[in-house]
């Protein structure tokens, strides 16, 4: 009889965009709800310029979070929301920039229907902390939806 | 009669990338053969990670030149050449990223059929000087695609 323990069950990542998939984000998993994929993109420490692609599948986002050095995120694939604490969320869509100023609570990830991708890299990324929050809730990633749908 | 002294040229610009396309990059045309353009993206400084997307029409490059922070290329649209000093040309497509040593003499640009498109911001941008050196003559652009069809 087979063994349905053993087959590890592989999600298939649609080509949203010419940039690498790379690898499953285990890394992180704990700070997103959902499936995020991790390439890192770059490898010379005294350019002091990490870059790295960021995939969601739909539905998936990262947690309420801060950057003490700030964020930047470019836009490559797919279609996305972004909110920051307070603020309705943003729909990103390919060929959009979004500036995370330092300490600014927020979130990103996929639509629930659309697969997502994003370069990031971080100000100040020697000294760069990540503060992860909350998860952002069901309740909550719904009224994003209603909010761009305004 | 009709006045051609009125008649401003304007060439028209294919849609390669969903970024922005910008003004003519007018303020950096001294260090260009060929015309480029310049679109900025970021305008936090508290972030400090400026990035503009430029646009070479073909046969556009610019000159040889460094940085003293070094420089990150985000290839989007089109395709493009990249030589650094005592080095073939490498072709640059979408979906690359180009780590730029501080202080490596090198050029980038259109192949000459092509229009090309990247983003690109500084390593230490706070700090970061361009050094401009002397153009890329037609013999050595001409020799830069030889290069990379073998």
């Amino acid at each position: 009889m087979f063994n349905f323990k053993h087959i590890k069950m592989k999600t298939e990542i649609p080509q949203i965009s010419a940039f690498p998939t790379g690898e499953e984000n285990t890394g992180f998993a704990q700070y997103f709800t959902g499936k995020s994929w991790l390439a890192p993109l770059t490898n010379n420490k005294d350019l002091n310029v990490p870059l790295a692609n960021v995939i969601f599948e739909p539905g998936c986002r990262n947690n309420w979070h801060s950057h003490t050095g700030g964020q930047l995120l470019i836009v490559v694939g797919g279609a996305g929301l972004y909110q920051e604490r307070g603020k309705p969320a943003k729909l990103l869509k390919v060929g959009e920039v979004i500036e995370i100023a330092p300490h600014v609570e927020h979130w990103h990830g996929a639509t629930a229907t659309s697969w997502f991708s994003h370069l990031a890299t971080n100000g100040s990324p020697s000294k760069n902390e990540n503060i992860w929050l909350e998860t952002v809730t069901d309740e909550d990633y719904d009224l994003a939806h209603q909010q761009i749908q305004k």
